[in-house]
């Protein structure tokens, strides 16, 4: 039988993905939870019925919500996470040395525990042998609340903002972020598609710029998200992040990425000018 | 009826487009040619089932494959595209005022009149209206071997290695090129897709390398293109895509662009470092 699996990424356009096994499929308190086997993308995880992450491209996302960040603070020693229960962005955190705790606040315990035993490869840092990772499963906005001035860089590794990811494209969560962040500390969220989801991207930034002095956005490619065209918002209390960028400690980095390089870095905040137009003040 | 058009990308993943109405669908000599209209992109262009253009985001490849090489030339006076029969790209470079005579060579006859008749956005240079621009039905090759260093630009709007195509990613064809270019000539060629075709990246900048002596692969974002992340080669015998390229002429000019920018023109150089890896040496 052959079986395709197909996202609409509106009611006109999809993505069909052949699908070759169901891993894993269940409901938490939170979301409809699926792990499929594909044959083009390796093993792909879906929160109601989205493409999270496959094994095939994960690294672009993940190199890109968390190296542009970590290469433009000076110091980043606590990081947190809020979503990202696949592990895929705290596995990239740990191969900065100067990072000496990680924390991942993931709503969806399930998420995690399915990460872990079908994604293995993206959960390799959350599986409970590193030592300078902390899990919790909580509600980000009330994990915040409790840890203000703390964090040099947080990461908004959401879903969409419909489901349980809606209250984090708000400007009160923006406001509980930067007290949470310490004086010169860094936000990063993933801000959807440029092409698709232009009313999305100008509420998200403008509520990003009621809060925080310096926002920027910038780009990557992500073959299984809708356009392929996605974007990052990045935020920040001081730094810059092209002007500020440590391009040396990027360049001298000791570990391989496929996606980010320094030169890359740069490049990803130049951007079409359709884009720049859905954030235009 | 709910009518869907599927492009499969690969034996196993593929874009899903829902179609609402067949305007053109017939047999030339060389290929397959269909015009339907969407919901999503407007109308859209296929040759042998494949998508070529669609209204919605053909500016985003017709920005790309025409204002990097004339924002690097001093003087682009003479320019051939080789292809593109949808007229897209010589609507673009008439926006450069240095540009005398644009010639557009297309091997199918019925590729530029069923363009001109169902879109008629993109044809707009190509109708006869314009006193700067000449039509040849002819084959890319054969005339190129009957006009030696005569343009400033050469553009291969080619489709896919397949089918009528495939000669014009050998390096035969190439050199033909360079002596159809004048002393200071650059020629641009779409380069497929780095995520899905890294094989063909690899032999293409090989036989590109074998000719010119400058060869820089760039990028852009195309939705309807396997994967959304697109590449084009720059390949010149003096002037370099970002050490050489005019920014003020650029920032200066007198036409909109919705995709292409005078920052966006460095950006599109710093690849991935995947994409990087395709074309090294």
């Amino acid at each position: 039988m052959d079986l395709w699996y197909t996202e609409k990424h509106s009611d006109n356009v999809g993505i069909t993905i052949k699908t070759t096994k169901t891993l894993f499929s269940g409901k938490s308190q939170y979301q409809q939870l699926d792990i499929v086997e594909t044959l083009e993308f390796g093993r792909m995880m879906l929160l109601d019925g989205l493409v999270m992450v496959t094994e095939r491209d994960e690294f672009i996302y993940h190199d890109m919500i968390t190296h542009p960040a970590l290469f433009t603070h000076p110091n980043p020693k606590k990081v947190l996470v809020i979503g990202g229960g696949d592990g895929g962005s705290i596995r990239e955190i740990m191969k900065h040395p100067e990072v000496e705790l990680a924390v991942l606040c993931e709503i969806d315990g399930l998420v995690i525990e399915k990460s872990i035993e079908y994604l293995p490869t993206m959960a390799s840092a959350i599986n409970g042998s590193n030592p300078r990772v902390k899990l919790h499963v909580d509600d980000g906005l009330a994990y915040i609340r409790d840890h203000q001035n703390e964090f040099d860089v947080i990461l908004v590794d959401s879903t969409d903002p419909i489901g349980p990811a809606v209250g984090l494209f708000e400007e009160n969560f923006y406001r509980l972020v930067f007290s949470a962040l310490k004086d010169d500390g860094i936000m990063i969220a993933q801000s959807e598609s440029p092409f698709y989801h232009a009313d999305i991207q100008k509420s998200m930034y403008h509520n990003l710029r009621a809060v925080f002095p310096i926002v920027e956005m910038y780009q990557a490619f992500i073959p299984t998200y809708p356009s392929g065209f996605w974007s990052f918002a990045f935020s920040s209390k001081i730094y810059h992040p092209t002007k500020d960028f440590d391009h040396d400690r990027a360049k001298n980095r000791n570990f391989k990425t496929r996606y980010y390089n320094e030169e890359l870095h740069r490049g990803a905040f130049m951007l079409p000018t359709f884009a720049r137009d859905n954030i235009a003040e």
